[in-house]
């Protein structure tokens, strides 16, 4: 079975300039796969009536459906409506049903619409009208050579709400679906993609299932996708042979974090947590809290830059400081003893690093990582050399820290 | 004088179904300008042999040059070589510079290039290969119709490097360039977009100054754009005149963040920083240390989350907490006097609210924040009602602390 081919239009200058960066098509493309059709061109152009009108012949030649993003506000450089009139060989015309949402946009606000803003009611002569439920100019559809074409604002929340609330329903009366595409997608920590590939089960998997990565530094995004019957089943019969082959290394599933995890393992168990960090200065603390709910675990964290803070907070010998120095194993254990003690919580994880790029020396090059954890029936130090930037380093030392917390709540 | 169109072309169904988002394209439109040219269309089309082709016909007839990236790999969906060889009716041929560049980067690292990488010399019969400093595929370059193809190889690092190298010299050695773009950015932080542009003196602007605006929530970035003659004379004016209307909104330059700036600001005038932070959970010492030399300033931070924390950490009185709660006027002053005296820094921040989505009441709804800062010769504190989600509110607490912290280090 075949899937109708759609085509995204995006207009506006500023995508072809480097100031915005095209997420519309992504968005288009996932929510079509999902209904089953399949975005096969994306076509961006200028704000320029010529190139829009000549970019709607391409694309209307070679695809079911076509949906424009952008240009449909009141200012000058929106043009998509006139090239689509031209585009269709019609007049613009004030169309009637627009002005009345757009007038009904604003009485809902108790403003009244000004001339400008009612110029988005000009469409071309009878295309019908969308309603945007997020915004001021609305959406048309029109029909030229078969192909049906959806104009709709390139503001992604407004594009959003359009395309699910009218484009998706209008293109499912306008064509038939192939087969809609089901995914599950997986975050993966702790070994490099190659490593990952080679692990997963391909010669076992349910026929038809496609595998995908993606990197989001330092995770590996996994995807199970699946079109065809008994779809959920299929992926519920990969995902067992996944989590076989790879199950260590699965951190977290589709909409959840390697911190939400943590945080629903601790708060499961009713574990509480204190932190110490040095040279993640603060980042495994934010992580954590980035989530609602974090106040059910997180009792304190100390972010010990200098000395002193690791002395009075920390209760860290000062001679400790000078034999072994801030970036030694045994600080990393000073360290998250003194601040088990000082939270008095379950469990307790320090850090204590050089992030780089200064700081390094010959013995202790920049990426040496000490972590700590203890716990009233564990305590672990481990040396790492990490690798990277600044940035790479802190967030492989934190996700780290964030793995170490996992594992042993998972265990405990 | 006009600038030569050039057409993007990427390649490859992960940018059509949602799992990657395009990037290149920015990157290129922005080189580009700033070398005298304009991307004027850029077209996606999935691994498809017969897709590429008619797109690389649909743009060769409409630009003056295409820069094509992606599909230049050695797996079965790398069709780009096969398909510029179909565009040219040439046939695909081992190019004998190719497999030398090859073999060379394979003998650098002193490995064998096995067949299959090898399969990468096959390119369209008279292509020019193009050497790719980062990686194994080669790029090439080809003429038809009047117009210069360049095909470069999809991945950001090995794509932005064959742009500098070969891409960029080549277009430049085949193509009369207009005027370079000359650009400047600026971040700006505690006004909204329309009040922003509302100030911008656009009257008194050189003639032929464009301002262009994005958002980096909660920051507001304003470009300055010119191209011509004595571009970064005319630059200086309008910088000039935007620092009049705005400057105290202006929080970075292009290049710095606004972390980055409260720490520059700090180690000048060399004053030391402690914090205490509950509702944004480390995301200001995050901010801070995510530059290095944090260290300079930085004494400690605490996330005190539960009251126990504030009690011994920050010696703040229960019935403080009990009679006014930790989201009080009261609590901010007593945490930042509190770990100001613990840390004995010159200024201390201090910020407790709450965040959302839960914990909000009839008098404390979501979003209300409280900051506080104490110094020698100076101690404020100041309610805050943010609206947003919680990561909105977080950066928005956030971003308000570290004004507080810029405006203060200006004025000492």
């Amino acid at each position: 079975m075949t899937h109708p081919d759609i085509a995204v239009l995006t207009t506006g200058s500023e995508l072809l300039n480097g100031d915005l960066t095209d997420t519309n098509t992504g968005t288009i493309g996932r929510t079509l796969n999902s209904h089953g059709y399949r975005v096969r061109y994306s076509l961006s152009v200028a704000d320029s009536e010529e190139d829009i009108c000549q970019a709607l012949n391409y694309l209307a030649q070679r695809a079911r459906a076509v949906i424009v993003t952008g240009g449909l506000g009141s200012t000058g450089d929106d043009l998509t409506a006139r090239a689509a009139a031209k585009f269709v060989g019609r007049p613009l015309v004030i169309n009637d049903e627009a002005l009345r949402m757009i007038r009904d946009h604003f009485s809902r606000r108790n403003r009244p619409a000004d001339m400008t803003t009612e110029r988005q009611a000009l469409l071309p002569q009878k295309a019908v009208p969308l309603p945007n439920p997020r915004g001021t100019a609305p959406g048309f559809w029109i029909q030229q050579q078969g192909c049906h074409l959806f104009f709709i604002p390139g503001v992604p929340h407004e594009m959003n709400a359009m395309l699910e609330s009218a484009v998706i329903p209008g293109i499912i009366r306008a064509l038939p679906a192939g087969l809609p595409e089901h995914q599950r997608q997986y975050s993966l920590f702790g070994l490099p993609e190659p490593k990952i590939e080679q692990r997963v089960p391909y010669n076992r998997l349910p026929e038809g299932i496609e595998v995908a990565f993606g990197l989001n530094y330092p995770l590996v995004q996994l995807k199970l996708r699946f079109r065809g019957d008994a779809a959920e089943q299929r992926l519920d019969q990969a995902e067992m042979l996944l989590f076989k082959a790879l199950g260590d290394y699965i951190v977290a599933r589709e909409g959840e974090t390697h911190a939400g995890q943590v945080g629903k393992l601790l708060t499961g168990k009713g574990l509480t947590l204190s932190l110490a960090e040095s040279c993640t200065g603060g980042l495994i603390a934010r992580m954590l809290t980035s989530q609602s709910g974090a106040s059910a675990f997180l009792e304190r964290a100390a972010v010990t830059y200098a000395d002193s803070a690791k002395l009075d907070w920390l209760n860290i010998a000062p001679e400790l400081l000078q034999r072994q120095g801030a970036v030694s194993e045994a600080c990393a254990l000073a360290m998250v003893r003194g601040i088990r003690e000082a939270a008095d919580t379950d469990l307790a994880l320090a850090v204590t690093g050089i992030a780089g790029p200064d700081g390094g020396t010959a013995e202790k090059p920049v990426g040496t990582v000490f972590l700590a954890l203890a716990a009233e029936d564990a305590e672990q130090v481990q040396k790492y050399q990490f690798s990277g930037d600044r940035n790479q380093v802190q967030l492989m030392t934190a996700h780290m820290g964030l793995e170490w917390l996992r594992r042993y709540s998972l265990e405990h």
